[in-house]
């Protein structure tokens, strides 16, 4: 299933809802499941897929195996009906299935619970470093690098890359993330794929000259990777039924031109090992986001290639689809409260 | 004002509140509130109650100044019938005034949106980076070193140090850190005071061993500084009016000894700067939490002295009050669920 995050304007605003991809279509998967138990003559229905396919991603990762099997039958059932030719409205006049380009793409969790990124990628590291004017660290490969990015940074597909105002050189990173379904503390390895709920593109966008004064500081990147819209994912998130992270070709086109190409099995850890790392005496939780790192040369700091104010920044990953940011130059935010 | 989230045992269940603590008495803010308007004849004093002074603490910043200026007066309305000896019930029957030995106090915050912890003592950091066998960075002091903790391992006064499986080195920081009040984004650093809603103490409990490790990779402080238990926070919050920043002693006590005293202006980046940095196009948060840093000889690293087992940590800053939590040996906690 490809989970998605999306926003409706009603004539009451705009409401964030949860739904499945379906070709060009999206579907409600809580009024789907309402109206599923509608005609199953439940006495409650609404009540009912308020609680097993609540309209929330991470209320839905709650839920669990329950959550996704009734997802995957009411999808099901919602795809005989679009085959069929049947309408599809709900009991109160709500609309099931809406065409993709009717609603907007929010990331696949608008707000994860954290956003745990990583440097991942032994040459992605090395070339990155080497552009810095550093070496391989002494403890690289005793464990795995992690740090906590922004999660009031994220945004989706579609949205802009806010050109940060203390930087001169913004860059993308071409990345696959996931997020963790349920929770756990002291995940074993071998146990640890069953809390991965979905995979997700990441462009973890960076300011590159930030990053790189404060990247000795021994605190780690922060303003160079934690600003708005710098955690950009998308378009939605695939459950792991649908993808083979021991494969996954990924590229990175600017204006159409591709300027990264690579696979995700060029990550030195897996998310199996990433999980049981981070749940190290610490509780990981549904919605929590775990980035499997730059990819080797997914960078353009790599390639001493940089985006500009105007570019459209494409990141596209096999099995999952493509994350596309346009950037642009900010005006006049000055977020005071 | 004291401020402090406490857990009351009723009969059904441990209830979460949050009140203003008053000599050796907690006194309930929102029901504090309710029976306020209960006796001016308001016609829904719970409900105005809920919103004006709602029982959580991240949910009463958000009010800003019309929640505190309601606080405020309904503190000094109970603190007047106390010392009349007047019998403070609510209409309903709810207790208004507890003791503080009947109640559990958690962190002020129990969950912040974000923990921001801070290395911001050079002498601090030059007694620690020289254990180490590393230096002071080049980037020192061009800006500041911010880092995020993890925010699912945040306790309170009283709670265990949990000892984690994976160290064999723990230590304590003596901290003074703040809770943001309201939302924000690019801060101007002489406004920034506005934005802080309460001062408490913070033990940034470290596992010296993995950080020495992991402090290299040019990720951060990581498994060293995120486990359970490793944010330890409180006893309670102090309004900006109650203390003076630019002078508050601070003592670390192990076992009843003191190890550490210092001073608050020992750090280098004040308040308002690390507000200002941290708020750089992106939006602070009501609940977030910015650390000053550990003060010089703040940690049992800069002594060579270890915490052990058993060991009873007291931090204490002048104008708020003692933290105290005991170190314990972790027992069969693998937490996979």
């Amino acid at each position: 299933m490809k989970l998605a995050t999306f926003e409706k304007t009603t004539p009451i605003g705009a409401v964030r809802r949860i739904g499945v991809v379906h070709g060009d279509q999206i579907i409600d998967l809580n009024f789907a499941y309402a109206l599923y138990l509608t005609e199953q003559n439940d006495p409650r229905p609404y009540e009912m897929a308020g609680l097993i396919v609540p309209p929330d991603m991470i209320r839905f990762f709650e839920g669990g195996t329950a959550s996704k099997a009734a997802a995957t039958t009411v999808v099901a059932w919602v795809v005989e009906r679009l085959a069929d030719k049947v309408t599809i409205t709900g009991a109160r006049g709500e609309t099931i299935v809406h065409a993709l380009d009717e609603v907007k793409l929010l990331a696949p969790v608008p707000e994860p619970t954290n956003v745990f990124a990583t440097m991942n990628s032994d040459r992605h590291m090395l070339n990155g470093l080497e552009k810095f004017g550093l070496g391989l660290p002494k403890a690289w490969h005793d464990t795995p690098a992690v740090y906590r990015s922004t999660n009031s940074g994220v945004a989706g597909s579609e949205d802009p890359i806010l050109w940060p105002s203390y930087t001169e050189q913004l860059d993308y990173e071409l990345e696959c993330g996931i997020y963790i379904g349920k929770r756990g503390m002291n995940i074993p390895v071998e146990r640890a794929s069953e809390y991965i709920a979905a995979y997700t593109i990441y462009n973890d966008v960076s300011a590159r000259d930030v990053l790189k004064k404060e990247i000795s500081l021994y605190t780690g990147p922060a303003k160079g990777k934690c600003f708005a819209n710098s955690n950009l994912m998308g378009p939605w998130a695939v459950t792991p039924d649908e993808v083979d992270p021991s494969n996954m070709r990924m590229v990175a086109r600017i204006n159409g031109e591709v300027w990264s190409e690579g696979n995700l099995n060029d990550i030195h850890w897996s998310f199996p090992q990433l999980i049981a790392h981070i749940s190290k005496d610490e509780m990981l939780r549904p919605g929590d986001f775990i980035s499997g790192g730059c990819i080797a040369f997914g960078s353009g700091l790599e390639l001493d290639r940089w985006i500009q104010p105007g570019d459209v920044v494409e990141l596209e990953i096999e099995g999952i689809g493509v994350l596309r940011n346009r950037v642009e130059r900010r005006r006049g935010l000055d977020g005071v409260e």
